[in-house]
């Protein structure tokens, strides 16, 4: 029997009865529901809820067509916004890279032991470098060279690739060429990036430079969905780690790799099961 | 108007349409669901759920005796187990301590700030050192003495201090004495602890030796509930911190104090809010 | 027999021949060295050197008055900069609050149980809220109100308190009032305070507000040396905890002074102990 | 000009003057100390110093014979124990593994950036799966399958393999076989490991089972040198994440993935670095 599970996010402004009567229609459509989480936005009162259910009886694809019928009836007064996922769809993502392969490494080798719920659909880079290691996961390497005249030209090769590789995601795993406002807009589909301080401290290059120079005893990673402006997007995860007089810059780069990776697989892994919302440029993410 | 929130615990074996049915029937009484967080056991099936709600046009104790008489008559064919709590009952606590005060004064400093969703009722000592400490706070405190022959005769007059103090969960603040097991059957209230090591590593007397003799890197401490077989109850809280091999016994213990006081905290006060349900030796500690 | 133990801090341009000529000088003295912790800076070559050594022979005072006279004659072509402590001398510390006691109870609990390498001197504050909870520790409390139009005079008032004190250090416990540059420049002996966040994000007033309106996934606590560009000082401690869309502007402000709490002690400590060395806005901090 | 850095480490009783006299023979020999790290227990007394120093006018091996010359000389009534090491040699590691990949891949990923002061010598393995994943690092790849009838003889075969490879220090990466003690005997040189639990606490099979079963609220990892007591060596490096009620055992599993990879990595580099000395089984691991 194929996959009878599926994921319902919904999104609106909070009144009652919207958890009695959007369970009771998964009820009466002979669903279970395994894992419910749900949360109020104190400050506007918007209300997000995320329901992992189980048909009894059906498909997912079934159930969730019955779903897209349904859900608009359920309230006449107010528009519900709502997403429904079939877990067994792997997302196609893209990892974009420059020289440093720790993040990618770091993906690929996750997406080949099977904890990434996705299929990595390629790795594109800005220098061919990387060739050699993203060759035995057998995932296609695509060079695109960017240069200070070229990246108009680039990133609409970008895109052409990107829409031919049916990607889903775009993940920027030390990605070091900043995308455009124009390509944002143009592609509209999520982009995460890793940048390698704890936003908001240290927005823009060299990062690590600059937490040297300022003397933090911490030193943080962030992964954040990219908006147009720089480094200001909805932050999805950070972690921080201790530092201490005797760590060059050198060394703060060598030991914030190790966070950069937890913390972009974290953010990753939540986006691809769908446990992300935004809203008003922050996120909710559900256990 | 008087407080309309109310806190509804459910813990039974899962099937479909417990959320629907419950959640059905508050809608009926006119109220909304602020908070709903839900878990179900991944190897017995058994479902938890938490749900903090309002009532619209009643006053908390009129919702909840209407639950109280509406929830057995939801579900015919098995035992749903439920309880009611009302929030602005506070919670009636007594902390029991040594000599160490760390522990104590920061419970009783949260308590001062209206940190804490509890009255604390009084101190209870087997040593008259902190009476001094405690007096600022308004807090009563008393001295029961506890010798190798005297215990079973102390611990009737513990039970009969916390009867008459109307105490409902009690804190073991670095209390250094044993509970007995005929005390914790007479007294089958919630008793959490907390113990200065990471359980189940160094179970019983000088954890803090234990772990510089074993050289580990990283010292914690765990809260628990109490249960007869010793630092072997349900855990609610736990958290660690680096060390090295610089650290003496006495600087494993200062630092550990810092875990202590926080992990003790953490453990109060979730079990305050009703956040903790206990299954099979084990926690379910809802956000 | 008085203490033989001292602390030997040292600073100057690296040269070789630091470490031979200095040890030998405490041997040929008839000292032990029982801690030895030396870094140079990787940019400049600034050589930092504590030295924990003991006498095996005379008191602290006789060879401190030794050493003071020989160390400048060790090197003919070069100023060696240094500073001998003795670490029976008791700093006498001044904690200055305004209305949260967080901070100010547990340094003086961490006091009461002797943790604290120091005298406190006594408890300033702009508001007379906290006296009562001073009062069992034993220790003066004063009120020296500040508004907008008497702050010369209020910071006049307060260096003739401290000095009246013979105060070493001061502390900011979350003290509410920004110190002025004159009082700075009058005063030029330390002070430590804890800023509400991860420095240097989230500069100046409200930062748990700031750090919820930008949706960080980390709280922080920085305990740094005031200078008087405002929350600018040399960072000796930081600290941070995992927050969650879940977490009100109140949930993260609660959260916050535990981590407070346990920075500002970890900065105060390390202050007492002569482990802290500044040096271009950084800190070297010896374990 | 060839490297003119190297390492000494001293281990001897504590007495006066060890630091003078080392010190002043160094600087005797135009060397500068560039770091210096020293600890004595605090039980024993034992003495304990990390020194990395650089001659000013020689190549290190040429000071290196000189120090091996005249350190014996220095204390006559006393057995100095002493090290030295030339950080230009690289040390050859040979990594062990089973089935599961993720530390094997981070150490050659960061064998591969150059993160990692050692040559890989080789990956060998009780099973073929890994055999493509290693391809791409250029870095043979050697099968020795253990059953339960052929331990002795591929223990054997093991031995001769590390001596035809000129293996300095044997890393295993999660490799499921426990080392008998003949071969440990028979190979004595440092073997690390790294164990999927905080130990002391779940020794053995299974430990993610085991600290679900329990309950617990933080996973650990724990990287150790191997001893005959299984899980029972001296440990090097430890670390903890927070877990929940949701966390299965497979979501332990992959959570503690993470922690294994970044502890072990730790304890590789702190070890190839020349920073750890074992005593009284615990580690010194200086910074």
């Amino acid at each position: 029997m194929p996959s009878a599970r599926a994921i319902l996010l919904i999104s609106c402004p909070d009144r009652p009865g919207i958890i009695a009567r959007v369970s009771g229609l998964l009820y009466s459509l002979d669903c279970n529901i395994i894992d419910s989480d749900q949360h109020t936005d104190d400050e506007d009162g918007h209300f997000f809820w995320r329901i992992l259910f189980e048909s009894r009886s059906r498909a997912a694809a079934a159930v969730i067509a019955e779903l897209n019928a349904a859900l608009p009836t359920l309230f006449t007064d107010m528009a519900l916004h709502w997403e429904l996922f079939d877990p067994a769809y792997r997302e196609r993502i893209v990892i974009m890279v420059s020289k440093l392969h720790h993040c990618m490494m770091d993906l690929l080798s996750r997406h080949h032991s099977g904890e990434l719920d996705a299929e990595v659909a390629a790795v594109i880079s800005n220098h061919p470098d990387l060739a050699q290691l993203v060759r035995p996961f057998g995932i296609p390497f695509y060079v695109i060279p960017v240069t200070r005249d070229n990246k108009p030209r680039a990133e609409g090769e970008l895109i052409e690739r990107l829409q031919a590789l049916r990607c889903d995601t775009l993940v920027l795993a030390r990605y070091m060429q900043i995308l455009s406002g124009d390509f944002l807009r143009a592609w509209h589909k999520p982009v995460i990036n890793i940048h390698h301080s704890f936003l908001p401290a240290f927005v823009g290059a060299r990062p690590y430079k600059q937490a040297h120079d300022r003397g933090v005893k911490l030193i943080g990673a962030t992964a954040h969905y990219v908006t147009e402006e720089l480094d200001a997007g909805p932050i999805i995860a950070q972690a921080t780690t201790p530092v201490t007089h005797r760590d060059t810059v050198a060394e703060l780069t060598r030991k914030g790799k190790d966070l950069e990776v937890v913390v972009l697989a974290t953010a990753v892994r939540a986006h691809l099961q769908k446990r992300v919302l935004s809203h008003r440029n922050r996120t909710i993410v559900f256990e």
